[in-house]
């Protein structure tokens, strides 16, 4: 584990600790327990890239001179609240989509004893965000902006898993409903703002920047390689579920008539006969070479836009949130 | 309808609107829809008791003085987030406790199509809040402060919430467990904070108040009101859930052995007989006259308490909110 990892795990700790002792409730030693488990089994255990890059990214601002010890914690609390918006989110989409496993384990709400507690927990996790916040930096000349800013992405990720659901549900009576701007539009409000947007703005904030004067970096080339990641490869049960997934929308827009009748008939089947039969039309339709060069073309694309940022600092900044998504799949 | 009630729906419509064409997403028409008929079944349907009361307190707190359009909009708008946060809580209340009407009519996540999808709409219900108090506070010296407040209201609940349900999974295995300080912090966290403390402490804000002088506000003898109201009458399905009713613990307490036993083998039970039983223990005990007398005896103690609040405009909103709670019940 590298240095920076370890300091950002030390700060979840701290944060923990205070949370557990949160003056505005008072606890018993059992909802203390609670938290803690709760917290322990559904905040650390991803891979904390939206995390550490509020601090890779604050350092850029920066300009390369080291931070002090404040700076550090200050920006692996806002890392850490957005790794709490994620497990809310998480916590409470894995009941919605009745999945079993999360990040290879049970999903919390399956647990014994637990069940429909979860969504309170969900909630609690969410609460969490603001008592950091207050907590750190409620004398900063930016705390408003970052309240601000953590309930405007909440919302827009809300609304886009409001649209996926709708969508599910229209799609389950028509599926030629599916579209790419529908399936972008998807992931743009529902992973992107929180995933890619609300790290940078965060690092931004900190930074003493002015939000406005960076609305670019929620144009829609910058979040739309958050479309990619979880396309190939981790198909999951978007099959099952008809999902309307990158994969499906495509396979619609290449496929013939016969081909397109094969979907119709066993999208959103639950036999495994069925869902063998959309996997290898995928293949057919080499929907992974397609992908492939979907995604070289929209990094082209993405590069030049991010070359044309006013700021060499944001530049520098977006760049390396790119290459770490481009790695994360290759 | 009096005057001021129908002005406050008017708010309710100017602000529903204002939502469904908020530019942070892009509505499509099933989406806008969606929403519509979702804040129609969840949020107007109560008694309103809590949004109205904003707009009398900060009547009061202006000693009277007639308030413009724009306050009464503002105050109205203020009345609606707390609205509008209640609806969130029963939403999701109501999956938690899989029960099945709410204010007379099928549960929200009850209905066709419906289902797990609640979830992720008491969310956007939630996430209105911050939208209503930026568009129509951000420029309000007390902006700040009401982010806080509704934050640390929220988090309160939410706790509140965790307890009792925790709780009755205790109570499953030792009813002896649930006691009165049990039962009062139950009460205070799940509902006395945003149903009592949030009217009184927006009306202060909006009269430019700080709230730290008015923390007596937040006593535990104003709040415990707040115990009341569902006591007796609503008992609702409390026996059959293994609730920390204030009916059990009483009960508990004035039981004799064999009582005990009765209430050890029959509370928490499905079955008609069992929850027959425990009403019949009630009424053996004289619950309802015992809590008559705890009723009345708060009731004074209250009064002085309020008595002894430095401001008289403070006496008179927290004496007309009294007011409103115990004509509800008698």
């Amino acid at each position: 584990m590298n240095d920076l990892k370890s300091k950002f795990l030390e700060v979840y700790s701290a944060l923990k600790s205070e949370l557990l002792h949160d003056p505005a409730f008072e606890f018993t030693d059992v909802s203390r327990q609670w938290v803690e488990r709760m917290l322990d089994y559904n905040v650390p255990g991803g891979k904390l890239n939206r995390g550490l890059s509020v601090i890779d990214s604050y350092q850029l601002l920066k300009d390369g001179k080291e931070l002090t010890d404040e700076e550090i914690f200050l920006a692996s609390a806002l890392g850490w609240c957005i790794e709490w918006l994620q497990a809310y989110f998480l916590v409470l989409d894995d009941i919605m989509d009745n999945s079993q496993t999360r990040r290879g384990q049970p999903c919390w709400y399956r647990l014994p004893k637990i069940g429909m507690i979860a969504v309170n927990d969900g909630i609690v996790l969410r609460n969490h965000i603001p008592r950091i916040l207050k907590k750190h930096f409620r004398g900063k000349p930016y705390y408003v902006d970052l309240l601000d800013l953590f309930n405007e992405v909440e919302f827009q990720t809300a609304c886009g898993q409001m649209i996926d659901l709708i969508t599910t549900l229209e799609g389950e009576k028509d599926l030629s409903k599916y579209s790419i701007p529908l399936h972008h539009r998807i992931v743009q409000y529902k992973t992107a703002y929180y995933s890619f947007y609300l790290p940078v703005a965060c690092a931004l904030l900190m930074a003493g920047e002015n939000l406005e004067n960076h609305i670019d970096v929620k144009n829609d080339d910058y979040l739309d390689c958050f479309g990619h990641p979880d396309v190939i490869g981790k198909i999951g049960t978007d099959i099952e579920d008809y999902k309307c997934s990158w994969l499906v929308v495509k396979a619609m827009e290449l496929s013939n008539e016969e081909q397109k009748k094969l979907l119709h008939e066993n999208y959103g089947k639950e036999d495994p006969t069925s869902v063998a039969k959309v996997k290898e039309l995928y293949n057919t339709l080499n929907l992974q070479g397609v992908f492939e060069e979907y995604e070289s073309k929209s990094y082209e694309k993405l590069i030049s836009s991010i070359e044309a940022h006013p700021s060499k600092a944001v530049q520098a900044v977006l760049k390396s949130f790119l290459a770490k998504i481009y790695k994360r799949q290759k």
